[in-house]
C-alpha cells in the first residue's frame, strides 16, 4: 500500500494494463454467477443467425474484468464512489485480447467533503485491434493532503 | 422473447426482482475472475482492523449479480446501451440478500437514431434490511413503433 | 410465482425452450463438481481411439442443464416429485446447442395425498441437428384447487 | 479399466461410497451451471420463511454427486444406459455429508441385443444421520461373456 | 482404505495413471484460484510474440493435476511429507494430454520417528507425445509394521 | 515489467506478501481441478473423528496459492526452474489467512548456461498466528548482466 493523495494525481496523466484475452470460460462462469443466460452469450446456434454470428461477452463482464485490470497497488488515501458514463461500444468476441487505458480526466471538490477531492479516471478498454469496446469514468473519493490548520495567507497581519 | 417498444415503457412503472444471497463463494469467484483480490474481499484478518471488521463484496460483483437478476424475458427491440451514475451506496457482506427495484424513470429521444429512443431505468439494490447499497440507471436504446409514413398532421390541408 | 394447480395442467400441451451451447467449460466444470474425471470426458486422446473420436457430455451434466433450462417461473402449488425412464439416447459433443421440448403427458392421482395429483412431463433434449439425446418423464406433484368442504356424496341421506 | 461382465455381477451385492459434504459452494457452482437460481437454493432470506427455514440442495445437484461418487474403476463392458424411479425423499441442506450405498438390485435380458443383458443398480443416497435423501435405479447394459460359438449340447452325438 | 506399510513399498516397482487433457478451462480456472494473472498464461496476444507462440499452463497447475492424477486408494499409513527436486522440464499447452508415471524410487530410514519410513516416489508427468513435462519426488512418511516387543537381537545373552 | 538481473538479487534480503484468507470454496475447487477429493478435504464427517477434528486444505492448494500470493511484477529476466524441499509442516483450515515472507537465501552458479545463475528463494507461508504451515524454495534461473564482449582475462598477453 503507497497513500496516493489528491493532490499526487496529475491530470492527463495515463497508465496502461497488460492484455487479457477473454475466453469461452470467462462467459460461462459470467453467466452462471450473474443468471444471465441470454442466447447471446451461450446459444452458438442462434448467435449464427444475429448480426455477429458468434457469441459475445456480457456487458458486466467486459466491465468486470476491465476494473480489475486496472487494480494495481492500493491507494489508502482514495476509495472507489462509482462510475459514470459507461457505455459498450463494440462487442467483445471469445479470443479478443482486452486492454486499458486510464486517463485523469478530471480533479474536481467533492462538497460534502472539503477534506477529500474527486478523481475523474476515464478507463478505455481496448480489443487487440485497438478499437475502442468499453468506456466509463470511474469516480475516486480522495483524502487531500492534511492541511495547516491556519492557513499562513489568511493570518492577520500585524 | 416478446418485442417491447419505446411506447409500450411508462415512465413511472417499476418493478422488483426476487431475492438473492452473496456467498463467501460469490467473492472468491469473482476475485477470480477479475484478477481483484484485494484484502478488502480476499483477507477476513486483515478485515477486521477495517471500518466493517469483515469481507465486502466487490462493488463490480454486486453491479453484475443485480443486472443479472433484472434480466428477464428478452425484448428483441431494446439493447444495453449503458450505464449512468453506478453508485456505490454500502458495503454488501457476506451473506447478505439483495434483490433489485427497477423504475422507469425517463424517456427521451435519442437523435443519432430517430427511430429509436432511450429509456432510463433506475435499478436501486437493496439489502434484506431494505438499506439501498448500490443504485445506476440502465440506458435501453428501444425501437419505436414503426410510423405511417406520412404523419397526419403534415399533410397539406385542403 | 404464480399458481398454477392440477386442474391447469393440459394433457398434451407443449413448450420448448430456447438453445444452450454445451462447452468444453461445462464438461470441465462438472468433472469438478461431480469428481467423475473418466476419460470419455477428460481425455481427448483416449477418446480419438473411441467410437466418437471425442469427449463426450457426462449424462448427468446433460440432464442438470436440461432441468435448469425448463425451469420457468415458480409455481408454489407444485413440487419436483422424481424423474421416470430417464434416457441417454446419443451423446452430446463440445459445441452442442441443446434445447428441451416439454409435454405434459398424463395427470393422474396421487393416493397418498388426495388434494395433490402426478403432473408428467415428458422432457426431451434434442441438439442443433433436431436429434434426440436425452428423454426423461418429470414428476410434478401438483395441488388440487380447494374443493368444497363437504363432499355431495357424503350428504347424509334424508 | 477391469472387464466385468453381465455374469459377474451377483443380484444382492452391495458396495458404499466414501462420503462428501455438500458445501454452499457446491449449491452456487450448480446454480451457475445449470442456471437455476430459484430461491430455494439461492435466497436465504425467503427460505427462512419457508418449511425448512434454510436454502437446500438441487435436486439435480444431490443426483449428479451422488452418480459421481458411485463412479468406480471404468468397466468397459458395460455403459450408462439410463436411470429409473429417481426419487427426491428429503432435502440436503448445506453441510449435510452424503453416502451412496449401491445394490445390484435385478439382472435381466435386453431384447434388442442378445449379447448384453441389463444389470440394475439401486442407488440409496444417506446423509449423516443415516437418512435415505435420494433413490434411483441406474441401468447398466452389459456385455456377456463371449460364447463357444457351438454351444456343447448342441453338438451332434455320435 | 487399504493398508500399505513401509515394508509392502517395493524399490523400482511403477504405477501409470490414466490421461487428462489440460483445457483453456484449467488455465482460467488456476488463474482465478492463485491470482497468477501473468501474461503467459491469460494474454495470447503477447504470447504469439514470444517463444512458445501460444498460452501455457501454470506450473503450479501442472503439478497439482499431476499430484491429483496419481491420488488412488487412500492409504491410512502413510501421509504427504512434501516434495523434492520438482522441476518444470517443457511447457504444457492447451489441449495437451498428461499421464503420470510413479516409480518407488527410494526407501530410508526417518530417524525422528523410527517407526516410520520414507518412501521417495519419482513422479514423471507425460504429455501426449511421451515427452517428460515435469518431474518431482514425492515423500511419503510410511508407517512400518509393528515389531515385536523385543528385538531378537537385543535380547540378552546367556 | 521491470528487468531484474542475477547480480540485482541480494542475499539475505526479504519481501512479505499480503493476506489471504483460504476458504470452503477454494478447497471445493481445488478438488474439482484435481480431482483429489480425499475424505481430508471433502467429508468432513470423517474428519470429526481424525486428529484435527475438521477438513484440511490440500497441499497443492496452499502451496499454489502461496506462489500465486508472491507472483509480484514479471521479471523478464528469470524464470521459474522448479522448486526444492516443499514440505508442508501444519495443516491449513478453513479461515485461516495466509501470507509469505521471501527471502533470497542463496544465489549460485549454473554451469549449463554461464549467462545465466540461478536465485534460490525461501519462501515461508504463515497463518494468522504467525505459524509456518508450508516451507519451500523457489529457483530461478536468472539472467546475468551483459558483460564486455571479451573477457580481459582471454586478452592476448603482450
Amino acid at each position: 500500500m503507497k497513500s496516493v493523495f489528491f493532490e499526487d494525481y496529475v491530470e492527463g496523466s495515463t497508465r496502461t494494463t497488460g492484455g487479457r484475452t477473454i475466453t469461452e470460460t470467462d462467459i460461462v462462469l459470467h453467466a452462471g454467477q450473474t443468471g444471465d443466460f441470454y442466447p447471446h452469450h451461450m446459444d452458438a446456434e442462434w448467435c449464427k443467425s444475429q448480426e455477429f454470428k458468434q457469441r459475445i461477452a456480457h456487458g458486466t463482464l467486459v466491465f468486470s474484468v476491465a476494473v480489475g485490470m486496472t487494480a494495481g497497488e492500493i491507494n489508502p488515501e482514495a476509495f472507489s464512489y462509482g462510475y459514470d458514463r459507461l457505455r459498450f461500444i463494440r462487442p467483445v468476441f471469445i479470443g479478443d485480447t482486452l486492454h486499458v487505458k486510464v486517463t485523469v480526466k478530471e480533479k474536481r471538490d467533492y462538497a460534502k467533503r472539503p477534506d477529500h477531492g474527486m478523481v475523474v479516471e476515464l478507463c478505455e478498454v481496448f480489443n487487440q485491434q485497438e478499437q475502442l469496446v468499453l468506456v466509463c469514468e470511474h469516480l475516486l473519493l480522495t483524502r487531500k493532503k492534511a492541511q495547516d490548520v491556519l492557513d499562513q495567507s489568511q493570518l492577520p497581519r500585524r
